[in-house]
């Protein structure tokens, strides 16, 4: 997944607000203010069903195992499209299909870094999705070593130029990710503000908390107009024994070896599925997730967990003797890790229905339990967020305010002004894999994805069935950055 | 490390009885027995004072940045001798010199392997030391699964001939490490016990408790007169994902290529160094550990930290205003991993001095707190351990009995017939580690180092100072496997 930036200034704020409030008494319990009782009363049911005995686990075992990485464009994305087509019928949903999308195909190839002096050592690292490779051979120079962006952009380009950068920061573990904004900036812009001062290649810690010899990749943008120059990720201990070396003061001279390379365009598609409105069909429901993954690993949490999560949603759905008032649409779509193409073809193609969209909801955050509930209404529709909270807090689930970020595949979806919710996992240790070849199955825990479904459930038939509507919300201008 | 398949056995008795002793009342202080009042207190006050500020993590933190990967006969090995010569000279040692060792030579050479059908996947996996290499271009075939060599050697020849073999044994942590023992027979035998029965390579579940993507190596050994097939360790998920492929029930075929290859011989050496003892230089007291690893980490904890705790150990005997009455060396070896190499050349070497050995203990078991201390002594020698007992007691190590296991590389020493003590670390999350490419700095903990050699010196001190000697152990036969 692909975070808001400025999510983490709001949850430092939120995190704050949220200790001092849990001293104070417990308040009694509200009357439901938009739900009515028997709706509350057939998603709570549906979600202590879910919390028992759905089935999610499978549904990414048998991704994970029948097809594996789904990398944009590759042999994997093909057949993991058709694995879903098939699967999702199997599940008993309806109007399944794949809408075609153009994605663009890079190829990771071969990686190899080594320290050439003082002392020679081999190290773990992974190429940044879209870097372009060295020339045959590799490349070597010295190494300049700087915190991160801002100390790059502050830097002279004299003591850039013709050097390797190496952005070595490190990212905390947090559970609510709050960390990884900050850190992933070096990730995404790095490479071209190197390149603008003359540097030759960049070298990332990688933005991950694994304290393995595994790097974490994840896309990295390059600017019109400035070269693109070979990017790469050291793991967390090779960027250490980097930053020992270089601080002995000596200079450190690294020799770089990629292979990537950007090919054209190739064709995938969003996975589209629903659960068809009882009485309001053409009013949608919408649950996304991402069926592409990062090629490291077989994509079990990133996002194999989250296509799981909401087609097992679905499904129970589905499965009612009397289906919510409105249509439930899952959106399994392409490429979100390498330039959400999946994303905006969903929004061109489906530009006139955003009206008929009522509110969405993603999952794509790894493999923890939910630890919270975000809302994106308008204050007019806040009583509706309350009526939700009280359904999902026997999960352990608290209301965390009015900030929801939506998830990336739903960006389109939100310019139009559509209502989202958020009921993101414990991050903890997400970033532990994240965009890793640990990314596999023996990483999810049947449990949590158990809870997971469960939150979904709930909250995805209330809205689905609830009387009223809700109104759009106002879009906010993007971050440059 | 290679520790004595016998162990596990043992521990499993001593685990029951230490739980059954902890209920019991506290027992008053007995008197002293084999140590005086004065060569006690002394002893305590050391090791107080090395838990406090003992420095063993710098020598690792030196060693692995400096040298790195030390394995037998390679140029890190040459450099690591150099290294080693000359930082034990530094840190205040005497006769510090190397000792010429012959030692085999193997390439790793690069490894790839993965399943053909029915679902394709590149899996994680790394060459078992000493392995030959496939064909050029690999091989492929289908794959048997058995759990382990029991089942191997039970299984028919017909249902094995022509398949890759694939032992699927999962090894749990244990806090003594006794369930290494068990699982790592499969890996010194399971290749030659599968080539007799006609298989064409074998794979085996790694030999640890890893739960990334990362394979652990190992020597494996051949049988004359059976062919040598190549040999391989998967990761644990990528086992996990062999074996739900084979569960499902279809043929399963697997490709497998490696470049490894055995060379000739090579030159490494032992690396010696001593405290002459002040009246009884004659009588040796010995500190192992090995200097060399595997090549896939940078052999922080295997044994890296072992020689800087027997090292750290001897530069604050040798600091001493008075030196302890008998010589304590310490014998850095080469080649532990493959083949005992150094261990073997210091029994030849040392053989007249043998009976001068007074006692030997090894530091060869990872990252962990010291969590016990065994001994190996005659009955008459036992109020020995008694009194040690006490003064290792208040590091939180408790006394497990007169079982101990010396370490590999005091094979020739104990086979003289010389006492030792084993002073083991926690193993919890030593097999996580143990001949992976994640054995660097990170995972070592300069607390637990702290409290290593706080027990290795009081120990040390109290069996160099002490003012009787010790009875020669009766040499018991080794197990055949």
């Amino acid at each position: 997944m692909t975070p808001h930036p400025r999510l983490a200034t709001a949850l430092a704020f939120l995190l704050v607000a949220a200790t001092a409030h849990a001293a104070e008494p417990e308040a009694p319990q509200p009357e439901l203010e938009r739900l009515s009782e028997e709706v509350f009363a057939t998603a709570a049911v549906l979600r202590d069903r879910a919390l028992a005995e759905s089935d999610a686990y499978d549904f990414v075992a048998d991704l994970t195992l029948e097809v594996g990485p789904r990398s944009a464009g590759s042999e994997g994305d093909r057949r993991g499209v058709a694995w879903a087509l098939e699967r999702l019928r199997a599940m008993g949903l309806e109007n399944v299909h794949a809408e075609p999308v153009t994605v663009p195909r890079w190829e990771r190839g071969h990686a190899a870094g080594r320290i050439v002096s003082p002392f020679p050592h081999r190290v773990v690292l992974v190429a940044l999705g879209g870097s372009v490779g060295t020339v045959e051979g590799g490349i070597t120079a010295e190494v300049v070593e700087l915190p991160g962006l801002e100390e790059l952009e502050a830097a002279d380009p004299a003591t850039i130029a013709g050097k390797i950068v190496y952005l070595s920061g490190r990212m905390e573990r947090s559970p609510f990710g709050e960390t990884y904004g900050p850190a992933v900036a070096k990730r995404g812009h790095g490479p071209a503000v190197a390149a603008e001062r003359g540097a030759v290649a960049v070298l990332i810690r990688s933005v991950g908390t694994s304290t393995d010899r595994i790097a974490h990749t994840g896309a990295t943008r390059y600017r019109e107009g400035v070269p693109a120059i070979p990017a790469a990720a050291l793991s967390n201990p090779d960027a250490d024994l980097l930053s020992a070396m270089i601080a002995r003061g000596e200079p450190v001279r690294f020799h770089l070896e990629l292979g990537s390379r950007r090919l054209g365009e190739a064709q995938s598609a969003n996975v589209i599925a629903e659960v068809p409105g009882r009485e309001r069909p053409e009013e949608i429901v919408l649950l996304a997730a991402h069926l592409d993954s990062w090629d490291l690993g077989t994509g079990a949490m990133d996002d194999g967990a989250g296509c799981a999560i909401v087609a097992e949603t679905a499904r129970i759905l589905a499965a009612l003797p009397e289906r919510p008032r409105r249509t439930v649409r899952v959106l399994l779509a392409a490429n979100e890790e390498f330039g959400l193409s999946g994303a905006t073809a969903y929004g061109e193609l489906h530009a006139e229905e955003m009206a008929r969209h009522v509110v969405a909801l993603e999952s794509d955050f790894g493999l923890g339990a939910v630890n919270a509930l975000r809302s994106k209404l308008t204050a007019a529709d806040l009583p509706l967020a309350a009526d939700l909270a009280r359904l999902v807090a026997p999960l352990g689930v608290p209301y965390q305010g009015n900030l929801a970020y939506g998830g990336a595949d739903l960006r389109p979806v939100m310019a139009a002004g559509v209502p989202v919710f958020d009921l993101p996992q414990d991050a903890t240790r997400y970033f532990d894999y994240h965009h890793t070849a640990n990314d596999v199955l023996a990483i999810l825990d049947p449990d949590a994805m158990r809870q997971n479904v469960a939150a979904y459930v709930a909250v995805t038939y209330a809205l689905a069935e609830m009387e009223g509507g809700l109104e759009r919300v106002p879009v906010e201008e993007e971050d440059g950055h």
